[in-house]
């Protein structure tokens, strides 16, 4: 374990020393996020004492809402049942589900038994909607009026919640059928007479979302539009819960880990501080396809073997035939999985990127085909070998442009996940084209080369 | 070009056939985020046309703010200096300033010099701070007050503000010398009894930002807090302005592609839809440093050709060698550079992580070796082939572990961008060892794989 920081240090002593009421002070001095990290570096004695501490000034679930996911496990270990059903009590619905998937299966349905019966009758209602929806996001605490109700009676509304979050900042008018009509900005409301009816207030037809798309689309709705929240409703329009913007970041956040993730072929929940043995589980099939496509590209070579044996140069060159194509490939799939994801390209504009990557991948492979040319040539002495090079390297980056851009959005026209697995396709498919040309022309010109 | 969608065909008709009502109808049933996309497959006339009315309509500045960063050049050319110079005079300082910087260098100084005297101010002040700073992002329209004053005569200065933004959630308590006391939420002005002082209702202590930190910085507050907007202050706490939760949400957007950009060695404006010889120009110096590294591999490769002359099977495994690692090497390195991204890593925990991503390594290492192996020795009939693959995708594994881990953290130390050339360092570094291992290896056990 590396050296923990200074407040994790002086925390560590006070509990060992018993001086529970400094250690208390310390605790309340820090904010939720700047806590969860701490517990990293704490035993599990130690992070039992630290969430009984925190539990006690109902500071415990805000900590719990907080800690990177490689740290969930270890505290909830550290909490019995009873204690962990009455943290989760105090959490928001979509945290609630998140942290409920959390818990260790042999304990989960224990805690969930244990849970407020409000909150069980919410999950059970969120559960209706699939994982990663934009129903699995909301909240379903919000102010919904009717268009006649006047600014004043609203701010009585807003009074009468009490301690609620101050993160309540859009109204929502709806009709008798609870269908959404408008959004009230509460600043709209404070400047407002007070005499003056929502509805000659409100936002009229604003942005929302239904609870079957994905969180994904939401956010791409808040970040498009900067918007501090976006309703939630049925296929007929009704009201039915709120995402807010502090979700919205979340979900962007894990929508950027997913697509960085997926291009590398990593899961999500492989984190810096997972277990070394979990991280294995979780990348070994990837590697081990990566093994298959390896040999496949390895089974090309193969079928040149004769040429490779009468000019074994040609061997030296094959890391730059795949290095080359490799990074041409990522280049150009990095720049569409990254479009796609950031909504920037329809399945329309997806033939012009395709020509603009081929074409690209033509020009590139034209200019360092010539400089792999010549230093062939100076080190080998074979302008024969210099000719097979360059023509080799453009058919090879015109092929990365061509998959690499073709794939991605192949997958996302089949509804798949763009980043997943195209990684492997792309690059495969360039290695096994990239070594096919090279060692093709290579066997072709195999007299002027021997 | 690619099919337009059904709006962009509507609206050329319009324009075409003269009917400025109908084509006007359109445009203002449309919201900005949903306007800009559509400008991509109009021609230059045709953007004109559209930005003239929609300038008349006072919609130009929101939608020429919510472009996609490549049309930005194309809907420029198409307004006059004084039109432009109005629409820019419109936006927001840290809007203003991205755009002024997008205009062609040789208009610059003409559209600077017709901005309104107040922007141009603003524009002069801003300027001050270092790009990608949050003094760079922040707005300057806030609303402070004086911590007696109540909560009434705080709705009465939002009153006057009029028609501002929906966006203002909090206000800033200062003292007298412009220091940042408290915040506070609208949300909770709005339930206070009228003669309440602020003093009283303000968040003491709020999270805030120097004008000299990052960006990112910025946003990772935000996010971590769950905050709506967060105060930006100079060294001495006066406040100077407010990044607001939107342009959060673009920071958190770009520091994403950002990181994911870099690590395939991209620049950010390398988008879809920019023109093919900008992306080759902003590719190739990248591509031309690969070319070197994979020479590199090449001569390393190269040092052992008197073994692959023995035994030409060996250049038929090289794709398998070369690809684990580079397999293995991204993922590590995908996980430690997000860790930094998401700032979930401290230098002192940076070594466990690389003890974990050496131990990850050695163990995938060795299952996909001994299934490589295997394989080897299927195919190719030799078990101590299968001896060498097996010994050298340990080696290669645990050196992608390392390097993969080790570069970006060490970067980071440096204080370089994590994400930025640790895709070439690490790949090169993998590849070298590997094939070294790899034919080293090999040339050891020559006798016994002729």
């Amino acid at each position: 374990m590396a050296a923990p920081d200074v407040t994790t240090r002086i925390l560590r002593r006070l509990l060992a020393s018993g001086v529970t009421g400094r250690a208390e002070r310390l605790l309340l001095r820090l904010r939720p996020a700047e806590l969860a990290p701490l517990l990293a570096d704490l035993t599990p004695g130690e992070i039992r004492s630290v969430m009984e501490l925190l539990f006690r000034h109902r500071l415990a679930a805000a900590t719990i809402r907080e800690l990177p996911i490689e740290l969930v496990p270890r505290v909830m270990d550290a909490l019995t049942d009873e204690h962990l059903a009455g943290v989760l009590s105090r959490l928001e619905i979509d945290d609630l589900i998140e942290l409920v998937e959390a818990v260790p299966e042999d304990r989960r349905d224990a805690v969930r038994a244990r849970l407020t019966e409000a909150k069980r009758a919410e999950l059970g209602q969120a559960g209706k909607y699939p994982p990663d929806s934009a129903g699995r996001a909301m909240t379903t605490h919000f102010v919904a009026l009717h268009e006649t109700t006047t600014a004043q009676d609203a701010i009585d509304r807003l009074r009468a919640l009490g301690d609620e979050p101050d993160s309540v900042l859009y109204l929502y008018v709806t009709d008798e059928k609870d269908i959404l009509r408008g959004v009230v900005p509460i600043r709209r409301l404070v400047s407002a007479p007070p005499d003056r009816p929502c509805g000659s207030l409100m936002i009229h037809d604003p942005v929302s979302v239904r609870a079957g798309a994905s969180q994904e689309e939401a956010a791409q709705l808040v970040s498009r539009h900067n918007l501090l929240g976006i309703p939630v409703t049925d296929d007929e329009s009704r009201l039915l819960g709120v995402i807010t913007v502090d979700d919205v970041i979340e979900v962007i956040h894990e929508e950027a880990t997913e697509d960085i993730y997926h291009l590398a072929g990593l899961s999500e929940e492989d984190r810096v501080f997972t277990p070394p043995l979990r991280s294995v589980r979780k990348r070994l099939p990837w590697m081990l396809i990566n093994l298959v496509t390896a040999f496949l590209a390895a089974w090309v070579v193969g079928l040149f073997e004769r040429s490779l044996q009468q000019v074994v140069a040609l061997a030296v060159f094959l890391p730059v035939v795949a290095g080359m194509g490799g990074n041409g490939a990522t280049q150009t799939l990095t720049v569409i999985t990254r479009a796609i994801a950031l909504g920037e390209i329809a399945f329309s504009s997806g033939l012009r990127a395709i020509t603009k990557e081929v074409t690209v991948g033509i020009t590139i492979g034209a200019v360092t085909g010539l400089a792999a040319a010549g230093v062939a040539v100076i080190w080998q002495g074979s302008p024969y070998l210099g000719v097979v090079l360059f023509l080799s390297m453009i058919a090879n980056l015109a092929v990365a442009g061509l998959a690499g851009a073709a794939v991605p959005l192949l997958l996302k026209a089949l509804r798949q996940d763009p980043a997943l697995g195209s990684g492997v396709i792309v690059t495969t498919f360039t290695d096994c084209c990239g070594f096919f040309a090279f060692l093709g022309i290579a066997t072709l010109l195999l007299d002027r080369l021997t």
